[in-house]
C-alpha cells in the first residue's frame, strides 16, 4: 500500500527579486495545497542576471524563515540558476515535478525573456527537464496587487502537473496590471520582438569620478496579434512556450550558401 | 568625394574573460586590418554571466591598455551585455558594422551558449541589429593556440561585413583545439541538445561553515551529425546562427488544445 503523501508532487518555487520579495510569498500561496512545496531563492535582489550562474566562487545555503506555512525554504547566495542547481542536486529529496518561478515584479514579456533571471530559472528547470513556469506581473511597485496572478499561477501550474509540457520547452507566463475581474483570460503567444531603447545618464562622483546609469524605453514595433505583448495590453495573460535551443534553424539554409571553405 | 576613413567598417570587439585576456588579444590581431577597431571589454573575468544586465547599480568606464596597436580600448566595471550597451551608447562615434566577442577561453558550444557572457554580447549585438560573431576556442588554458582561431575569426569577420546576418541573429563559432593546418574546415550546424550533469562539492570552511562549488560534466546524448559538437569532435569549426526569440513555435498548436479558459 502506497503511502499517500509519496504521492503529493514536489513543487520548487524560486525567484529573482529574493526571498523576502512579495511576489514569491504569492506564488506559494497560490499552490500551497497542490503538493509538498520548497522554496529555494536568493538571499538578495538578482533582477536582470539573465542566465548567470556561479561558476568561479562559492555558494552558501541557509534554511530561511518564509512567512507561507508547509513550505520548506532556502535561501542561497546564488543566482536564481544557481539556486535551481542547488536545490535539485543538494536540497530537495527528489526531483521536482513542477519549477515554479517568480512571481516577477515586472514585465518578462519579449526581448525582457533574455535579460530576466526569473525566467532563466525555468529555462533551467526545462534543461534539467523539469516542467517549469516563469510568472511575471506587469507591476514593480513592492505591494503590487498579485490576486490575478495567483489565480493564473494556480491554473497553470494545475494544468503543468496534470499534463506536463514538451522536451525541452518551459512557459513564460506574464499578468497584466488588473484585478482579478477585469482579466479577460489567457492566450497561448509568441515572444513579440520589442526591444529597449536604451541610453545612460552621465553622472559625477564627488570626487569628480563619472559614472553612469542605464536607461531604457521600451519598444515593440511588432503588430502581431498572436504576441504576449498584444495580449498583455488588451487585458490577457500571455503564455508563451520557451525553449534553450537558440539555433535560428530557418538561417542554416542560407548560410549553407556562402563559401566557406574556399 | 568621400573622405576613405568614413569606409573603413567600425569593428567592435568584446569579452567575458576580461579585457587583459590572451583571447580577446588574438580576436584583435585577427581583424585589426579590417576596419577601425574598438576593443570595450570587462575589467574582469565575467565567464557565466549568461545575459546578465546591470541595472540595480552604476557602471564606470576607463580607457584602458591594449597590447595591440591602432586599437581604442576601454575597460568597463559592466558585464559583456553591459559592455555592448555602453559601446554603443556612449564609447563609439557610431553603431558598429560589426560586434566579435571573444575568443573566449573555453567551449560555447551546445547548451554552453545560454550560461555564455561571450554569445550574451553577441546575443545583444542582434537585439540592436548589429551583425554579430561570438568566437570560442575548446581550451581553457591562459596560453591556449589561438593560431587556428584566428584563421576562423579572419575568415568570418570578413563575410560577415560582406553579406551582414538575416535580422535577429548572431553566430555561435567554436573552435576545435587544434593547429591551422588541423583544422577541417567550417561547418554550419544546428545547437546539440547536450547538458551539463551537475554536481555540488561540498566543503567546510575554518569556522565549520558549510559552503559549496558547482562541478559539472558535459554530457551530449543528442547523436546528429549536423550538431556543433559533431563537428567539432570531427575537427570542424562549428557556426551556429543563434537567435534571442526563445519561442518554441512547435508547441504553440499543442498548448492551444489545453483549456485554459474554462
Amino acid at each position: 500500500m502506497e503511502n499517500s503523501t509519496e504521492k503529493r508532487p514536489l513543487i520548487l518555487i524560486t525567484n529573482d527579486d529574493g526571498i523576502t520579495s512579495a511576489g514569491i510569498c504569492a506564488l506559494a500561496e497560490a499552490v500551497i495545497d497542490l503538493g509538498d512545496v520548497y522554496v529555494v531563492a536568493p538571499d538578495s535582489p538578482q533582477s536582470g542576471m539573465g542566465h548567470a550562474v556561479t561558476i568561479g566562487d562559492i555558494l552558501r545555503i541557509k534554511p530561511a524563515y518564509f512567512p507561507v506555512k508547509g513550505v520548506t525554504a532556502h535561501s542561497t547566495s546564488g543566482t536564481p540558476v544557481d539556486c535551481v542547481k542547488l536545490a535539485i542536486y543538494t536540497i530537495l529529496p527528489k526531483k521536482p515535478d513542477l519549477l515554479i518561478s517568480g512571481i516577477n515584479h515586472g514585465s518578462n514579456s519579449s526581448i525582457n525573456v533574455i535579460y530576466s533571471g526569473t525566467m532563466s530559472a525555468a529555462v533551467e528547470g526545462a534543461v534539467e527537464s523539469i516542467p517549469a513556469i516563469g510568472f511575471s506581473l506587469l507591476d514593480n511597485d513592492a505591494d503590487a496587487d498579485f490576486r490575478a496572478s495567483k489565480v493564473v499561477a494556480r491554473k497553470m501550474a494545475k494544468e503543468v502537473l496534470k499534463r506536463g509540457l514538451p522536451t525541452g520547452v518551459c512557459l513564460n507566463v506574464n499578468i497584466p496590471k488588473l484585478s482579478p475581474d477585469k482579466l479577460k483570460g489567457l492566450k497561448v503567444c509568441r515572444q513579440s520582438a520589442g526591444y529597449w531603447k536604451d541610453s545612460f545618464d552621465e553622472r559625477n562622483a564627488p570626487n569628480g569620478d563619472v559614472y553612469y546609469w542605464l536607461k531604457g524605453e521600451f519598444t515593440n514595433p511588432d503588430r502581431g496579434e498572436d504576441t504576449d505583448e498584444w495580449a498583455l495590453t488588451n487585458g490577457f495573460a500571455s503564455i508563451v512556450p520557451t525553449q534553450f535551443d537558440l539555433t535560428a534553424h530557418h538561417a542554416i539554409a542560407d548560410l549553407n550558401r556562402w563559401e566557406l571553405n574556399e
